[in-house]
Parts: C-alpha cells; sequence; structure tokens
C-alpha cells in the first residue's frame, strides 16, 4: 500500500518538523531568559518559563510564518512573548488564593504564591520588550509590522481575549450548567481562551512572515478552529465526555482544514495541517 | 513682598496645571476603558483602573512631554498606560495570597481576589494595547517612537524595574535590617519601584514630544530621583521616621533641580519643578 505508507512518511515528518520548531524556540527562550542578577528574580522567572506546559500557540506563530514564506526566525520574538504570557497566566491561575479552591490539578510550586505572582506580573511585561526590541535585531525597519504585532498579542491576552475566557472559566466553576448550555459555555470559553491565542498567534506568524492580507484572515481563521478544538478537547472540556463535544470537534475540524485549501507548499502544509488531524487520532 | 507674592501665583499656578493635567487624564482613560461588553469584564476594569491611589508617574509624563515642546495629547497614550500598569499592580500588591500577611492599608475590596488577579492581569495587555494602536491615531507615523516607549514601559514595569522592586520589598519586610542597612534597603526598593517607574514616564514624555536625547537623557534623571523621593517619603519609606531619609531626600532633591538647570520654558518648567519642592513641604 504505497499511499498509506506515503501517509506515515508525512506523519512522521510533520512530527519531526514540531520538535524542530520546539526545540528552536526552547533555545531562544533560554537565551532571552538566562539566569543573570538579580538573581533573586531571574530564577524564578526562568524556572517558570519552563514550568508551563507546552502550547501550541508558539509554534503555530512559527509555522505560519514559514506556511507564507517567511524565515523561522522572523517569528521568534512573537512566539517568545505568546510562550511568555502563556507561561504568566498558568503560573496565577495556579496561585492559591483564599477565595478560590485549590487549583486542580495540584501542581508543584518551587516558589511561594507571592514570587510566584510577581513571576508572572514580570513575565508579560518582559514579553513585550522582547518583541518591541526585536525591530533593532533586523537591517531593515520591521517597526510597523512589529506594532500590528504587539497590538494583535496584546489585545488576544487582554479582557477582550484570554482574561475573558477565564473569566467566563470562573463563572462556570461556579454554577450548574445544564446539559443543554453545558456545550455552549465549554465551546465559549474554549473560544476565548485556547481559540484567541492560537487565532492571534497564526495570524502574527503570516504578518512578520510577509503573508498577504488574505492569508493572514485565512490563518487567524484556522488558529482559532485549532484553539477551540484544543480547549474543548484538553482545555475546559477535559472533564466531560468526550462525546459531548464530539460533534462540535469534526465541524471545527472541517472548517480548519477548508481554511487551508488555497495553501500548497508541501513540507509546511503537512505540518500545520497535522495540528488538527493529530488532534482527531486522540479524540 | 512682591517676590513673595510672585511665588504664591507661581505655586497655585503649578497647582491648577497639575489639576488639569490630571483632569484630561481621567477623562482619557474613562474613554478609552468604558463600560461595555462583557460587563463582568469590563465593569472590575473600570473600577480597578480608577480605585488606585493617584501616581504622580503619568502625570510627569505628560509634563515632560509639554515641557520639550510637545502636545499633551501626545503623551496620553503612554501616560495611560502608566496608570493601568500602576492600577494592576497595585491591585496584586493587594491580594489575600495564603502566604503572606494581610496587606496594610487595608483596602476595600470590590471584587473577590479571583476577579482582582484577572482584572490586574488585563490592565496590562491593555495599556499596551492602547499604546500600540495609538499610531493608528495620528496622521503622522510615529511607530518608531511608540516602539521606542513601548520597550521603555515594558522594562521599567518588568523584571529589571517596579517587579525587581516588588521582591526587593517583599524579601525587605521578611527580614530583619539593622538601622545602617535600613536606609539603603528603603534607598533601592525606592529606586526600583517609584525611581525607574518615574524615570520611564519622564523619558517617554520627553521621547513623544520630540525632546533631543540629551533633554531625554536630563528627564530620566530627574523622573529617577523624583520617583525616589515619592518612594522615601510615602511608599516603603512612609513607615519610618521622617528624619532617617531626610538627608537622602535632601540629596536627591538638589540633584533633581539640577537636571533641570537648562530647560527655561516658564509655566511648564514651574510646574515640573514644583513636584520635587511640594515633597520638601511636605516632610
Amino acid at each position: 500500500h504505497k499511499p498509506m505508507r506515503f501517509k506515515v512518511t508525512a506523519m512522521s515528518q510533520s512530527k519531526s518538523h514540531w520538535a524542530s520548531i520546539n526545540e528552536d524556540l526552547v533555545t531562544h527562550l533560554k537565551h532571552s531568559i538566562p539566569i543573570r542578577p538579580p538573581l533573586v528574580v531571574f530564577e524564578p522567572m526562568h524556572h517558570l518559563t519552563f514550568a508551563a506546559p507546552e502550547t501550541t500557540a508558539p509554534a503555530l506563530c512559527i509555522a505560519a510564518c514559514e506556511l507564507v514564506g517567511g524565515r523561522r526566525e522572523e517569528a521568534m520574538a512573537a512566539a517568545s512573548a505568546l510562550h511568555l504570557i502563556h507561561a504568566a497566566y498558568y503560573a496565577h491561575e495556579h496561585l492559591p488564593l483564599t477565595d478560590r479552591a485549590r487549583p486542580k490539578p495540584k501542581i508543584n510550586h518551587a516558589f511561594g504564591p507571592n514570587i510566584e505572582l510577581l513571576t508572572g506580573d514580570g513575565l508579560v511585561p518582559f514579553g513585550f520588550e522582547l518583541l518591541a526590541r526585536s525591530n533593532d535585531l533586523t537591517a531593515q525597519d520591521n517597526s510597523d509590522k512589529i506594532l500590528r504585532v504587539i497590538t494583535e498579542i496584546a489585545r488576544a491576552a487582554g479582557p477582550q481575549g484570554v482574561i475573558d475566557g477565564q473569566y467566563c472559566n470562573f463563572l462556570y466553576t461556579q454554577s450548574n450548567w445544564k446539559d443543554s448550555s453545558q456545550v455552549e459555555m465549554i465551546k465559549r470559553v474554549s473560544e476565548k481562551k485556547e481559540g484567541e491565542l492560537h487565532a492571534c498567534a497564526a495570524a502574527c506568524g503570516a504578518i512578520v512572515g510577509g503573508g498577504s492580507e488574505e492569508e493572514i484572515e485565512k490563518l487567524r481563521k484556522y488558529g482559532l478552529y485549532v484553539g477551540m478544538i484544543k480547549g474543548m478537547l484538553y482545555g475546559i472540556g477535559r472533564n466531560y465526555e468526550k462525546c459531548l463535544v464530539k460533534e462540535e470537534v469534526d465541524k471545527l475540524r472541517t472548517l480548519a482544514l477548508n481554511e487551508l485549501r488555497d495553501f500548497n507548499n508541501g513540507v509546511e502544509l503537512e505540518a500545520i495541517s497535522s495540528l488538527v488531524e493529530a488532534e482527531l487520532c486522540n479524540a
């Protein structure tokens, strides 16, 4: 069965493509956040940056940049900022506050809550600093592109994006939802949390990679669907029966792949589309 | 006593100058953070933006812009971002975490800790978004200036600025300092917290107002000294005898006024220098 074998090869190529993207990203982050004085600040920063579980948004940003013909390093600052914001919010989501139940799953805290709160507060501006300074690293002036990316990331990370999703998530855990509205709530939280972040990540990758406005918008939508699938399967949706959201996930997968129809650069396209294919294998 | 009367008039002119700056800033912030859907997000955002006590950094940013010949509205986005970051950190400083004593002074919490944590997290990217978007509001392309201001504000708000100061403050409250090192610690925390923020505020005002590099650096130093005085008198230093820091404050005041020597635009200079003069009246 030759076609089958080709499929397997493509899948494993995609896997190694993602692995190489993530490796480069980690190298870049380690370089950007060295353990340097003041140690009392940079040690917890370094630790919490890598303590957060990997999220696909930064890698998607890089993959989208490559898909539109950009070079990997052009997306590195935006991908790093996205990871730092994710790490900051992850730390804050797991803070023991007096008015909420101990976060689950229980995670290992290397530092006290006060330091983790402060470190999260430090990671966000640090991400924007990396991004704003990235203009000085290139020969040409990209300030317009970078300002656009800052606007995109700030909006997705802010009160109309991830923060809105976290509010909804919080309200959700406080109330009892009937079965009929449960899927809607899971969908809404996933759209705002993982969805907005992945949409922004893919759009930013396309922006820095020099994609056309049409490509940027297609990749934004692709990212939105990818993020929503992630949220519905592994985010807020992870505590529910997979069959509850299966129908929605199937619809989103079709919508996602539709957005990629007009792209046709072999390896990059295989890699990026494998994001939603792999999801479904697990579901 | 004519000179005396002139002095009084100048002081009251300065007062009304600051009052008008702060009034314009509040108007701008109210306009930028309307109470709009999602209400569950924007109501606490609006509330916490104005619940934080007034700080002089945003007003100093506007005054520095005017001092170098810029127009007030050119500094409005930077001043707003500075205020939003201050408001976010103020909310986070007063969160009841399980591992720290109840913050003092006790403040009135309109929302639960979880919402206040999230709202603080939302205010910071929102500030960067306002700033990044401000380029679209003007006829000319200021993207280079705005990127520079974003870098400045992100650095001052991050792990090498205010966050470093907050870490030190936290360590400070956990240990016993001997009298001899107490002043040094108060000085260090004030330098990092209020100092860096005011330095950045004044520098950013000068940048957006079109000041020369020399003017930017003079105003940055002026801001640093102003902020340090604030911190030593009303920040971490407020719990100590004023006489403990009086000598340092006197030195800083002289250094501060020295930086203003080469500026000579009447009303604006009176206003900006009144910041350190008023401090000493209260001390």
